[in-house]
């Protein structure tokens, strides 16, 4: 199988996503330019890269190219194990966010260095002290973090969620993290999000 | 200039980040890759892209770096309004960060369908029923949008905001939404992150 590139990984992630609301049975890379705004060439080398057994006279059927992104990114394994770090407004906000339900990312443990949250809050699955991060992370088998702690511990904790083997963190903190290869790392956090935003309106 | 592509623009804006909690005068592209992970190639390419008019031979001065691409990618611009649409769990999360403190990005209104939040809620900024969206973001001059609306609203409330101009929008919905080229997204959502973290882990 071919290479393929970290930026068209990201756009068949979305991609998958789109198909998922799509009802019809065919779409074309035209159909899919004009909801994506990617250049149909660009899509359709994308789409190359997939080993899909399909042709696209009338458009990729949906349903099999939904299946073949999934499969290749590795999107349909079973089960992926989550925790969060970091109780505050926005962990607390993403405890009780459903949007996780009926995918195949199950959070199984919280963590905060206040054990008046961890003990008060309430959450559908066992929420720690973060002096317990390694022994819950590896006892549990967690693959991923949610890292949502403040600014100046974000930097220390994902170190110690790294030297715990976990394979991704998804970063709530505006903090620059430095990780080992083995671990990626994906910001979300507000302020990277606007000003990656200005960077892109940029006239350059 | 040279043209600068979506992902080194991307790599910029971490880069200036990381860059803000150096306390080092100079910095070296080698330095910048155990920092980054990023190989000091790449790191020298998209410094190239710049015009930074100062030797690298022990290292790029720091200050000078950061500067340069604050004013390349417009992130030194003076303020840039924003606004928050969705005030369940996820936009109350927002409306607390101090994150934009001291950026210059400014919130300056919050919307949601359901009057009853938007009466009830506190915030530095006032918060209006959507139905006053287009009014409010025209008037006040907002460029910027934080979507936190539930799933099914999303394309409908981001189709609004492009009509008003609106020149990126934050997404925290799983929804893919379908903008006009003049509007950026940056999707941020948990469910997009955790897969776009998987898909980077594919062994492809």
């Amino acid at each position: 199988m071919r290479q393929i590139s970290a930026p068209a990984k990201r756009r068949l992630v979305l991609l998958e996503r789109l198909l998922s609301n799509c009802t019809e049975q065919h779409i074309t890379s035209q159909k899919i330019q004009e909801a994506t705004g990617w250049s149909a060439a660009v899509v359709r080398r994308d789409i190359s890269l997939l080993e899909l057994h399909s042709g696209a006279s009338n458009g990729y059927p949906v349903e099999e190219l939904r299946e073949c992104i999934r499969s290749t990114l590795n999107l349909s394994l079973q089960e992926q194990k989550c925790c969060i770090v970091g109780l505050g407004r926005m962990g607390q906000a993403i405890l009780g966010t459903t949007e996780l339900e009926n995918s195949n990312y199950k959070m199984v443990a919280g963590f905060d260095s206040n054990v008046n949250r961890t003990e008060v809050l309430k959450s559908n699955f066992p929420l720690h002290p973060t002096t317990r991060l390694e022994y819950v992370i590896r006892s549990e088998g967690i693959e991923y973090a949610i890292l949502a702690v403040e600014k100046q511990e974000a930097q220390s904790i994902a170190s110690r969620l790294c030297e715990c083997g976990v394979k991704g963190i998804v970063n709530y903190t505006s903090c620059m993290l430095t990780v080992p290869s083995t671990t990626k790392v994906e910001n979300v956090s507000l302020l990277t999000a606007l000003e990656t935003l200005s960077a892109q309106n940029a006239e350059i």
